[in-house]
């Protein structure tokens, strides 16, 4: 069945056709895309298209491909190239911004190989902040993450009552106490840090706020805030302004109506990430299957691994420490991003194959970070 | 030698028979069942039967092949199909008791694959409550093995004490400490808990019997209660009329001697848990060798995996931890209670086909639970 | 070279050549035995004998062979079965004590073999006692040894302090804390044990002699005294009187020597171990390249599995832990001891083969007892 | 393109030739050295030399390959026999002084087979001192490295909050506790100790220091002291001459700077180190992508094993476990430093193609040691 990018709903014998395909029991393939699927906005209300299992475009992927309400129409999606002039990308625009849809290929440039004569300062001091009573494993997982993501060194600031838990689990990693014993409190020395991760298991403590806000007036520009640091910077917006330039903010979607408003829908969210990213100068990393990290430029990148095997707790600790491990070795804040989400989705695409959607953990999945970095490399 | 289902011992010659066959060296091979081997109840006293090395039985497996004491007579048993007008079935009925023997194959339509946009809400959010000082790592197994099966999120109540031990163990899992240092003490807000799975070490000091009937009060229905859970029960068995109904018991048979009465055989101990679930309209999960699920309707599934390699210390805390993460993610209570006995006796058959049924361990079952699930999903 | 048993010393032209055998650069390889050795006692001093890199016996073992004395003498050796009207045996006798050589495939019919409708109630309670501060590894590794073993059931009663350290390290065993934080102290309900090994890592103290005390007195047959069990024991030689019949002692030389007298050789020694065990009614486990296990009746039974890879701290404990596992699990007093002498050389000569005799650890050869058990079985 | 070892600047036609070559975008090879490179001193400050991406050069190695400052130049270097009267070597002297580039076949004949009587006893007591708060996992990563390279016994003296770290992490080593609860402080009986290692994680306090200088006035020569028992020997310079003979310095080129001066170039850091060497009586290994260690008589030996991926934390904690251990076998001092370091060189290698060089940790390296040692004894 010929699909089409038409912007206006079904009727007459069309709305006839596509029901009676959505009705048969056949397996229904669209090319281009579904008929009466709106590949630029959102379907409006009670407009119907076909439902394709198989959906086979052309070119470069539309926007709408990368949102959940659209998987009822478009099944499982690939783009074919058809000779255009211009070849094939995964780069397309709609309403002026650029978008782009990251292809593991594309990554490897952006390499940086070690060096025979590197010593271990030549990869950076990541620092990773966070840990409260009862979410110590989040620290576990975001230092973990951290050190199998190449990062010269990598120290911890976790509650007193926490640092030999760390040390246990993370021989590599050296750990300082936090004045209080079951939360993040004081101010740091963050001298000797090439890069900073804050909120993994973090809580939301006033004195836990008060230490994101010190870090934060330190101006360090290699700087993630995850979970609960996103969450303190919700309940205090006007440090937003204050974040350094470049800043990685990584949100899931409740965290990201947090930070700005309820979204009525995932594109209005998207929205809503690139507007935040624009006003604060910061890189916003809006998680979902398709995770999009928004430029201050107004540019959209769509990381393309991934799977919902890693839809569990942890998942997203093992983000903040693979980009902070990334930071710290140097490479720049948009590379951290790219990298670090598509290294992240990668390596939980190994974990499926090898232990299952359901039964692969974040642990799992930062085990094979070694391998997905192959994969990127080769 | 051609097997009988008679309800009389067997008498004159082929009583002689019978125990010439039993004297014989040579392998005996049974056909339908061991001639003077009672199908449908248990042997008389003093009676004689055929004592098979293999049988060979036709169109449905019979009542009494999944009872210990017919161990002797039968061997080793497989069903075929004899071309019967209705097909090979594994499901057949016993004084008016609808019987099945789940199989391997018939689980595929339940399992619910994970949506490519789903997140960790839509796996839900699974609680363990349990743990006494001596007996902490119950709590490990259960909670790994609840991690290791899917739940979104995973959170255990834990004596103080082990808030630690909890969080090197499981970095995934986040912890929640009892009022006590050493046992469950006190009361907690279940709100966001999707599913509750309690007693896994739990002991049965009576603040931790208080907790246990604060939950049971809150009336949420996606809960099993396994272990010292049910000893508490059994201590207070006016409680039990108050389990929402459909909650998941699941008693080796010591467990449900103690919550009914001591039974005289297996057949005795199955009929007491078809009316324990029959009269307080709760799944009982009876252990053993083919552990039988009890439900309200008087239904009884048998499952078909496991192996003795799994009689150690440890198993049924692993089965805590599955079910209460089926439950989590949506499964019915009948579904998490097959589903979860049968996944669990399979990662137990995988572990024991690696590391031996003499040296596997409950951890290295809860590690085959990934393969398990592959191998009902195929 | 044709070997001899002669045992008078080399003399004239036969020890010149022995003395030209010796000096020569080329391989040497006796036959029977090396000229000049005596096979069945220790050299006298200054005798010469040919110095050979392999020895190739005839129809049984000699004594001499199983002494690290020997070893410049013998090399590697072999028996070879040579039709005698006896079959190729590795029984011998030597001064009218019975010993044999005991080899793999004589185990596999004394192996119990894991019953369908088993429960963990049918492969007994294993108790293992031991653990001081700055020695609670041993408790793991005998722990861990003993639940790789097959026990139904295991619990540990370690100091108050090692309580933690134990349910992280071993999820499956329970434990019981000493009334000390930092040795074994106090008196244990011993009734739910099915057998007791007592020794790892547990130190001297007097409080802890007390403990150990006050188990023998309770008369549990099945024990193993393992470690600083046998240093209390040597320095309280009185209670050996009171070792119930049956009791394994597993000594080192050391231990050996310290129990009885300082030997003069390992033969002296070996004979010392013979002594104790027949005085005592109990069974001595001599450890060494050859274990030597010692009957009351007299008997000696050399073991054929092991490698120096294991001559490292922490193969004893696992030897503790897989003997008290095999008793719990209702293997005879002589048959544990057999048993899981081999079992555990086993089990170290398939981790040797893993990760080499150099790295190979106790914790290695631990979890090798699966596959060392299917060998035996096979 | 025909290299030349020349010791003036390229000028005229060869230099237009090389900075052509330079400007290339072709694979650059050279043969015998990349013209206008220095073999044998650093490059004169604007000199020009032919940038190859490979150089293959004839009989033995030149010292200037071995610094990171010629790997512009150099690329990938390897050394060809060319039938030269004396064979192929990797031994070369410059300025009187003899290097030599150890290769792994070398180190074959220096290894100890373990003999089929030997027992713990035979291959010592290993000790390590280290470890303060924040910094225990260095001390869990030298025990490792200890266990894994062959000692009979390993000891470690830790700060007493820091023993049941240790205890869970190592089970087969045992832990003395520090006087302190986060620092080494106090005086040991060292006696059953065959081999000291000081320093992983031990920080610098005061009363640390004094614990050190206690140790080395003790005068056991078997000791190897790196990390921040440098630290404390560079604050307290004098304390150098009382190194018992033969003591092995493990410095990184930080470490070696503070001890000595801070050097202009990597040429002018060795010779620091063989000064130091020299003056005390120790064997200084100065660790970089060519290990360099230097011995008393002034001989130089570097290393051939290893990658960038072991420029991470804990990388030179595992060397020092490895090396004491090597010392507590009773090799020398000079056998355990040259085998020691091309030990974790080469367990680093084969870490790296299995985890690759970007994920590979140091635990990584100490789980192949026992791969490292079978190719060196192959």
């Amino acid at each position: 069945m010929l699909g089409s990018g038409l912007s206006r709903p079904l009727e007459g014998v069309f709305l006839e056709l596509a029901k009676a395909a959505n009705n048969s029991k056949s397996m229904v393939f669209s090319v281009d895309s579904p008929s009466g699927f709106f590949t630029e906005q959102a379907m409006p209300e009670g407009a119907v298209a076909v439902e394709a299992d198989f959906t086979l475009s052309f070119h470069c992927p539309r926007l709408m491909f990368f949102f959940p309400e659209s998987q009822a129409f478009l099944g499982t999606w690939h783009v074919l190239d058809i000779g255009l002039q211009t070849p094939q990308t995964n780069e397309f625009s709609q309403d002026s911004i650029p978008y782009s849809y990251t292809l593991i290929h594309e990554l490897k440039p952006i390499i940086k190989n070690r060096n025979a004569f590197s010593h271990k300062g030549n990869f950076g001091h990541a620092l990773l902040v966070g840990g409260s009573r009862g979410k110590y494993g989040a620290m576990i997982l975001a230092g973990r993450a951290c050190l199998k993501s190449g990062a010269g060194l990598t120290s911890l600031i976790v509650p007193s009552d926490a640092v030999n838990i760390m040390q246990s689990a993370l021989p590599e990693a050296m750990c300082i106490a936090s004045d209080a014993s079951d939360i993040i409190q004081g101010s740091f020395n963050l001298e000797k840090a090439s890069a900073i991760g804050f909120g993994p298991g973090a809580g939301t403590d006033e004195a836990t706020s008060k230490t994101l806000k010190a870090i934060v007036q330190q101006g360090i520009a290699q700087m993630v805030i995850d979970a609960d640091g996103l969450n303190i910077l919700s309940e205090n917006k006007t440090w937003l302004a204050f974040l350094p330039s470049g800043t990685i903010l990584t949100p899931h979607p409740g965290e990201m109506d947090r930070l700005t408003e309820k979204a009525d829908s995932t594109y209005d969210r998207l929205q809503n990430a690139r507007e935040l990213s624009r006003k604060f100068s910061v890189i916003v990393v809006l998680k979902g299957a398709y995770t999009a990290i928004c430029f201050p430029s107004g540019e959209v990148h769509f990381n393309s691994t991934g799977n919902p095997g890693m839809a569990k707790g942890g998942s997203g600790d093992a983000l903040t420490g693979i980009i902070t491990a990334l930071l710290a070795q140097g490479y720049s804040n948009s590379e951290s991003a790219i990298l670090g989400v598509a290294l992240h989705g990668l390596a939980g695409d190994i974990a499926a194959s090898e232990f299952g959607e359901f039964s692969m953990l974040a642990s799992d999945l930062i085990n094979c970070l070694g391998d997905a970095y192959s994969i990127i490399q080769e």
